[in-house]
């Protein structure tokens, strides 16, 4: 039997379609498709290739940081971010209109890629603990930074691991593309947000946290976060990962809250790694500079295409029972 | 230079990243991955292998209309409708609580599919016009049908073709979805349509037929329809197919109506099929049981991956500027 499942607080479905009730294994075929090509010699992304790139806006090293100029690159580095040759959306055009829809119309913004490990190969699950919190340093340092740039109201950070989470390259990176809007689907669940806190009094997360804590979804839990298994949950094997005290933004988490962030990320990917051998996945950054937001960073395997029906209704139909998830990783 | 371009009336974004600006050739390679396993002589939807599904709902054959039974299938059929094997929805809880909750947990629907041709290998392109014609009129029925079943509020008509658009057997099928409840991405667009109707006493989409007729985004048009490369495109070669005359829903389309469907659908597949050599796609019916509503059906050759950027944000990168589509195909 099917069930067509709510989200928490917000007007969304998904179908968890047991029927079709999906195990690890089933899964493991679809591995195939997340290899990219691969060129080791060449990779950009590599230590001791950084001239194949635009200079580094930031590379951590030996526990500073340098910046590259176009005659001089750092190399020897522990996480490299520099921008995206093939940028999404660009800062040439702020001047001198800096009214949004002249910002819309040119595609002003940043688009940085954070190259996470010097060795090609390395997943992030393979990482050190010491390098998994550096690399969560980086992330606040990075997202800090485009959140201050002008005309920027909203910095996305994302990861596509693998071909068919949208990795154009293989060797591990993170992605960062600012923009002069609030997409609107966040500026709809802020909305909701508030909304639910006016009349409950209580931030809606803040209430997962709290029921989830104590459910079979919950997947792990440390000083300052929880994983779950959301029970709205539209990927196969998703999780979220939530501050169990209310924070908004990555921004607000001092080094022992953003150390436990790294720690139960890792597990966790470390988790699907071993259980879907190395799946493809994306995992992506929620959060907002508004202190009613909740910060949450969402890990969905890339192991169900998006269809045509989750494009015709907006519904997405989820083969893995979130309830299960736990038993399986 | 990108640019970040708004829905013509919703309040939603996607990036047109011209720097990333592809040609129909750039998309070749992905078509090796449309490729889906292909079992030509055990293929449950091949003519003469009725047996390996449940009984059609509606077999249609020589210009008539038969149903299958337990001990007898009809063979040599020009379209076949019957129930999916492995459903996200099905009807089988509808009692004793009809309420829109208890259908809801219960997955409460029903998800069938339509094989439009009896011939393995066939393209929706390939078939003849009469067989394109009778295809139009088979979804008016079904989807009438479904939309008067007890406790269905929705009825989602869409197409999976290719395995990275989602179809999990090569052999050409539509697949229609009944659901109790309206998506609420649907509503809340026909929320915005009566809005905007309200204060502009037009509908929106006739404003989009009415402007995009005159504009470099028209691909084509003929007695009823136009179809059109979309100002607002999430997809690389997206393209809409919208009446002229205002009209929700397939239901409301007399048979000539449906046979310039059926024209203008061909003509847009054929000219994918042909320049990107038959790319994966998905096309959606987009209609409403409101007279408000404008009906459309939107055709997205899978072409691009939903990754990270899109799931945090809801905003879409396009490498395929909509304004040079009707160069392209």
């Amino acid at each position: 039997m099917s069930e067509i499942r709510k989200h928490y607080f917000l007007d969304e479905y998904c179908i968890i379609a047991s029927e079709r009730g999906k195990r690890p294994n089933d899964f493991k075929v679809t591995n195939v498709i997340s290899e990219v090509s691969d060129i080791v010699s060449g990779c950009f992304f590599c230590n001791g290739n950084e001239s194949k790139t635009p200079p580094a806006t930031a590379v951590y090293k030996q526990g500073r940081v340098f910046i590259d100029t176009e005659t001089k690159r750092e190399n020897g580095w522990d996480v490299r971010c520099f921008p995206n040759l093939f940028p999404a959306v660009s800062p040439h055009t702020i001047t001198p209109d800096t009214s949004l829809s002249a910002n819309l119309a040119s595609g002003y913004g940043f688009h940085e890629i954070i190259v996470e490990s010097p060795k090609h190969g390395m997943s992030l699950s393979g990482l050190n603990d010491d390098k998994m919190k550096l690399l969560m340093r980086v992330y606040r340092d990075r997202v800090t930074f485009y959140q201050a740039q002008e005309a920027i109201e909203f910095v996305s950070l994302f990861k596509n691991q693998g071909k068919s989470a949208g990795a154009s390259l293989s060797h591990t990176h993170t992605q960062l593309v600012a923009l002069p809007t609030v997409p609107p689907a966040l500026k709809r669940e802020l909305a909701a947000i508030k909304n639910a806190a006016k009349s409950a009094s209580v931030c809606p997360y803040c209430e997962i946290v709290s029921a989830e804590s104590e459910s079979v979804r919950l997947l792990a839990r440390n000083d300052h976060f929880i994983a779950i298994a959301p029970y709205y949950s539209i990927a196969p094997f998703e999780i979220w990962i939530l501050p169990v005290e209310h924070a908004s933004h990555i921004r607000e988490f001092d080094d022992s809250a953003l150390d436990s962030l790294a720690l139960i990320l890792k597990e966790m990917l470390a988790r699907l790694d071993t259980v879907l051998s190395n799946p493809p996945y994306n995992y992506m950054f929620h959060q907002m500079v508004d202190e009613d937001y909740h910060f949450n960073l969402r890990i969905q395997p890339a192991l169900a295409t998006i269809a045509g029906f989750e494009k015709n209704t907006g519904i997405y139909i989820n083969s893995v029972v979130p309830e299960q998830v736990g038993t399986f990783i």
